[in-house]
């Protein structure tokens, strides 16, 4: 997609071929400001500290750092604890898992001198299949948002929580691709956009990529979609997927499940979008993925730009107060109507991944 | 109840007679000032700016404009203006319009020269009867905290949206006079509060009240009530009620409906504390309910305290980016466990609420 106008990914090599470039997340939508990662341990900080978040997004992240591990040194001993370091980071999404395998793999039996090379290719073609599969994504969502206006003559309704738009990915999105397709096609779309505490990456990354984009929308509290579907406000909830498990229940922001609850109470289509690295093929209950206990600082603290137009952090909270910071919920597979992935849309069920994914059946995991 | 082990309540007439001070609900947890509110100006600007909210304590605020309008000038031209001024503050809580009522009521056919003192007494008598409601609230509550500890063995885990302490009524709350009562007999009590964007009225107002009273409690964001209670990790949702119509469908602070809906699927009771003042006779079905709209600035600043202690305002969102800021919903009473009155507990429709105001029966409205 573009920012002012230009065409703009993630995350890129840079110029040099010694590093790797991303957007710094936590400064937006105040300020675009860029990082280089020369390191692994700047990669594995970047994940931490999500400059870059969004499963796709990370895991490609995780791919370039195993990269700058080669550059320095590419012994197994080496590798093998960067990927244990990167692993690390963030313990909810599959992706990070997936990428690291992917690189493993690639990397199995090429000699050492020639491992950096191999590592940067293959990370370079992890970031273009991601990018290939969110188009793809775009391209089996928008029928959706298409057949609603058909319906209703009106602008689609969307609800959208949390970021999963290009940000969260190399390119396009996840639950976003649908929306910036429908829309450069001419289907009129508003989106709902869900603050999203505690991080607040509805307000501060779907918001401003829909408005570089110039996509109709409005942020609301977390709170308001139950009373807008209630209303009959929204024709549409769409979402990302962190982790999708072989059943279909689906790993995503915390409040994703308030969400899907509400729409099923007041008949509001509910689609999953995710390409096939969130899926993780060895888990059926999504109660067993582990849900990530983020800092409390992040719900102590917001950050914004002062009347002055500089960065500051502000404590909403009396210092004595205890806080809980989960920041991912499951929602399970039967209050999902539908997942939309690379391959196509199926439902949310065993039955539904397999037929788009036979290979996974074959395996027998 | 207490704050620096000083017995305080919300609104309390001057010594010298002539205005009423409140507590600046705006400023807390940071800052405990009080204010002075000598005119009707004064007190329409304290009910429209949030500086006390809280329908009971609207009610009883309101009730004090009319006393010092009187003061000015008892005419009835200039209360009549008075009281629509005050209704016009805030749409959804009908406490407002029923306290402006029992003013009237006390003012009929009383001569212009003694209706001050009379206006006075009279806002008087309202503010004792809600902390008299709101103690019996706290009396028909407890037993529902202390026969789930009787059966877990455990501290009794509930969680509140919003406000309902007494810091929305004029002392004790209503969700929270239950949980405040069976602390202080010895029930172990952990109260979740949601942080309830975009005021933030759980993070600044309830934490900042449980905290004072020393109970328990931890902050959460409002996104993570759905996964608590899926994780059994809730015991009890006890909230209060801006307005409850007839057959005790219920309109609160926005979010409130998620909040039921997931206790619906969880099978965690979700109970709703209110004193009568809060029931709208007229109201079947609370889709007729008017929802206040609020200015969008309310979810684009978050307003707290910097690193060096002042209180600073910092924007989180896009500048070009809409927002939508409903205030209240709608919990339909089929969502609702049950009801906790001044007069006891009873079942959310129109035959619980009658068994309990068998008055209002009998008038046949």
């Amino acid at each position: 997609v573009r920012v002012d106008g230009r065409p703009t990914r993630t995350i890129w090599p840079a110029d040099d071929g010694r590093a790797v470039e991303i957007i710094d997340q936590t400064r937006l939508p105040h300020v675009f400001a860029t990082r280089r990662l020369s390191t692994l341990a700047d990669a594995a900080d970047a994940i931490r500290s999500m400059q870059v978040r969004g499963a796709p997004l990370i895991g490609v992240t995780a791919a370039y750092g195993i990269w700058l591990q080669a550059l320095e040194d590419a012994g197994d001993a080496a590798l093998a604890a960067a990927r244990a370091a990167l692993l690390a980071t963030r313990p909810t999404a599959v992706d990070l898992r997936h990428a690291l395998d992917a690189m493993a793999e690639a990397l199995r039996g090429v000699p050492p001198g020639e491992r950096a090379a191999r590592a940067r290719a293959r990370a370079g073609e992890l970031a273009d299949e991601d990018i290939a599969a969110c188009r793809a994504i775009g391209e089996h969502g928008a029928p959706l948002l298409e057949a609603l206006h058909a319906q209703s003559g009106r602008a689609v309704q969307v609800l959208t929580h949390c970021n999963a738009g290009w940000l969260a990915t190399v390119d396009w999105g996840t639950a976003l691709a649908p929306i910036y397709l429908a829309h450069d096609r001419g289907t009129p779309v508003h989106v709902w956009v869900d603050e999203t505490r505690p991080r607040n990456q509805g307000a501060a990354l779907t918001a401003w990529e829909l408005l570089e984009h110039g996509v109709p929308h409005t942020v609301v509290a977390d709170n308001a979609g139950g009373h807008l579907m209630q209303r009959g406000r929204v024709d549409l909830v769409l979402v990302g997927s962190d982790r999708t498990t072989a059943r279909g229940d689906v790993c995503n922001k915390i409040g994703t499940l308030q969400k899907a609850l509400a729409a099923r109470e007041y008949r509001v289509p509910f689609h999953v979008a995710l390409p096939a690295s969130t899926i993780d093929w060895t888990l059926e209950d999504g109660a067993q993925i582990p849900i990530e206990e983020r800092s409390g600082d992040e719900l102590r603290r917001v950050s914004g730009r002062t009347p002055g137009g500089e960065l500051a952090t502000v404590e909403i909270l009396p210092a004595g107060s205890a806080v809980a910071n989960p920041a991912f919920d499951v929602t399970p597979a039967h209050l999902v109507t539908g997942l939309v992935t690379e391959r196509g849309r199926c439902a949310a069920s065993r039955e539904g991944l397999l037929s788009l994914y036979p290979e996974r059946a074959a395996q027998g995991s």
